[in-house]
């Protein structure tokens, strides 16, 4: 869970020598901190000329926000964030302006900074020229994403045709990515489906009054789920399996939360679930799918005993027991469901046919799922992480962990408060307009595809 | 353009100190030879039983074209390719059966073998179960492919609802999977969007007939896929600069085609194409916009002079081009277009923020203009090569093309041939049925996202 390497090449004499060396000096990221400023400097909004009024938009939300907001970029500032507004781009030619503009700032952009570019789907565009142009921001975004150093992430918001940037969701998505809340985002486009959703009255506080169950949450990803949903607000039902009781009993008492001892692929599971959010707590608001397990082997060698457990566990017990909430009187006014996939769900992994199975399952599932909870008045989404430092990790042999943590555009694994951090925004009400899509915490990782 | 590396370790001395001393050892990948047999042995047909219909119609395809069929994998067996459909699975646990049958396939399936997986969009589910299985799919496919050896690689063939394995484009895309002529594609999943198309009458010579546009058809990619074409039966129309008229000749004379000297960034460029094919040839069937450039640098120190160019060339050209081709009279009955995208494209590329708006932006330009080609009765696709060996690559200093070119599942950079026969396939008459579509040609590259 630790990454020594980290450390010794962001302290004294050990730093001194890695910049000597020549060796990869991973940042250490900048993190949501209560009190803490929301980006470390001023904010530079960009765009091009057609995009102006929807950039002034935006201009206008930072400086509600208490931002330092520039509308142009000087020549000797240091920025804490550039925002990039190219809403109503419609030809490739219309890039040039605003993206040789945003050059000059990457430069002086702090440590821990932020590139987040607003853009529309090229879906829905009406010519091809427009396409274009809509695509070639996708290129654009994950490539200065790569170029980008000291740990600040570049990413983009993807506007539906129609929403406008003042929508709740694309509020809460800059927000979200402008923070060290998005530590560990790094190269991802999130698209923004409708204008549902709600801004919070407290932005620290975002899941206050909301019921969420958390699965697998006796340890590791699941228990900083616990603690970040808990930190903002949530009263949580941490639930894993039996074998788990002291651990899961401790993160519930931790988070002020109850304690839910129950194997997700029983029979009744939905039902116990559902029994106990009743009776302790009167309905249901979020439900983080988070329980996972892996039993890698190569497909040559694959067996059932590997096979179905996995697929069991991380996907059909997410497709039963979010059916029974469906149609279930528990459910809140404005459900979120929050799905764990996988980067391997999405690239595949050597050794891990079975694990992709069931996590690019949880996309599908996901995909498919949304107009449900969009009539139900909710969302499903999922998260797929990367590399996390954890127990699971720590276990892995120390070349192939070296190897496997270094290999993205942060040069490091993500800690677990970086899922449960974009799980939160998930569940948040602010999120409302965000349903069906899969959001990557990866450091911008290197899997393939 | 030589990798020397991998003539090595596949060699006689060499090859034997580099299985001792552990080395990666990229295999000699299969190529179409013509006269050579389609597969490298038997064919295992597999399937999950509620798919056991389509699974007969691909079996008795492969029959039709004389190969060795076998609807069970026998124990002893060497296989020259395993196809495995699952178009009727309806939950993540029916994958269960059908991909535990595949594993020991896998064990022995002979150098340069093929797995091709033959599945539904989970967009067109009709459930969250049957979307989770059919997403799984994706991740099974992406996993395998992973962990193929020998230079074999594993793909999959994703059949809209209501498409049969039946339909031109189901079996032309299954021919190409299994063939010589997709060596280079690999962890890949090719969507057939209609039953559109037509099947040749001779697979060996399915352009016939054809009247073929290439840009930037004097030297690497481009040359290749003017041989490629015209060896399929096409009459080609050699298209590049002015100043490559000398290589431009010779590759027009050696294809018995005609040259063109054209900048097709002037304005007057679409008008003096179509002049050129009307008088020379009647008319045009196929335009490939393969001509391309880079600029490379760092987003912070871009330039208009370093950003216009690769923009103009790349995506605005191709755009015109299209645009007046699509009025024009001298469009056959059965258009097809093919763009060069690249993975930086999709995956974005550190030094290549306007190589990457370029490459994005073709891929946004081909998915907005699908309907308009299929109103004409033709397509438009893009392919996107990964690290392929050309003069271009040859100029990468050593240390970083060596990383490249092995950073792939493939463990090798592709040669110019390997685009060229996925272009030749989607500008064919049986991929009349995959329209908007992206193809990668990338040994299943490791560019993250």
């Amino acid at each position: 869970m630790t990454d020594t390497y980290l450390n010794l090449v962001n302290t004294g004499f050990t730093k001194k020598l890695a910049k000597q060396l020549g060796l990869p000096r991973p940042a250490v990221l900048r993190r949501h901190r209560p009190g803490a400023p929301l980006v470390p400097g001023p904010v530079v909004v960009l765009d091009d000329a057609a995009s102006e009024k929807d950039a002034d938009t935006v201009a206008q939300q930072l400086l509600d926000w208490d931002l330092d907001v520039r509308r142009h970029a000087g020549p000797e500032e240091r920025f804490g964030a550039a925002v990039v507004v190219l809403t109503e781009v419609a030809s490739p030619e219309d890039l040039s302006a605003p993206v040789l503009a945003l050059g000059p700032v990457l430069k002086r952009l702090a440590p821990g900074g932020r590139v987040v570019v607003v853009s529309r789907p090229a879906a829905g565009a009406t010519s091809p020229a427009a396409a274009a142009a809509r695509q070639g921001i996708d290129g654009v975004v994950r490539s200065l994403a790569k170029e980008l150093r000291g740990g600040a992430t570049g990413n983009g918001i993807v506007l539906a045709d129609g929403v406008a940037p003042s929508a709740p969701s694309a509020v809460g998505a800059l927000r979200f990515l402008l923070s060290g809340r998005s530590a560990f985002v790094d190269g991802q486009l999130v698209e923004v489906d409708s204008d549902a959703g709600e801004l919070p009255t407290d932005w620290e506080r975002p899941l206050d009054g909301r019921v969420a169950v958390v699965t697998g949450a006796a340890r590791g990803i699941g228990a900083a789920i616990a603690r970040t949903l808990a930190g903002q607000g949530a009263t949580v039902v941490a639930v894993d399996v039996p074998a788990a009781g002291d651990a899961l009993a401790k993160v519930a008492n931790e988070v002020h939360g109850t304690a839910l001892q129950l194997d997700i692929t029983a029979t009744d599971a939905a039902e116990r679930l559902l029994q106990h959010v009743r009776s302790r707590h009167g309905r249901l608001d979020v439900v983080v799918h988070n329980a996972g397990i892996t039993r890698d082997k190569l497909l040559a060698n694959m067996t059932p005993e590997k096979w179905d457990p996995v697929v069991g566990v991380n996907v059909m017990a997410p497709l039963r027991i979010t059916d029974a909430l469906l149609v279930s009187e528990a459910l809140g006014e404005a459900p979120r469901v929050v799905c764990l996939a996988s980067t391997s769900g999405i690239a595949g992994n050597r050794g891990q046919t079975n694990y992709a199975a069931s996590k690019g399952g949880v996309i599908g599932m996901v995909q498919a799922s949304a107009p449900a909870l969009a009539a139900a008045g909710g969302t499903i989404n999922a998260v797929a992480p990367g590399f996390i430092e954890t127990d699971m990790t720590a276990r892995i042999p120390f070349a192939t962990r070296e190897v496997a943590r270094r290999f993205n555009s942060l040069q490091q694994g993500g800690q677990p408060v970086d899922v449960a951090e974009t799980i939160a925004f998930l569940a948040s009400p602010q999120a409302g307009g965000i349903n069906g899509r899969t959001l990557r915490v990866c450091g911008q990782n290197m899997v393939g595809r």
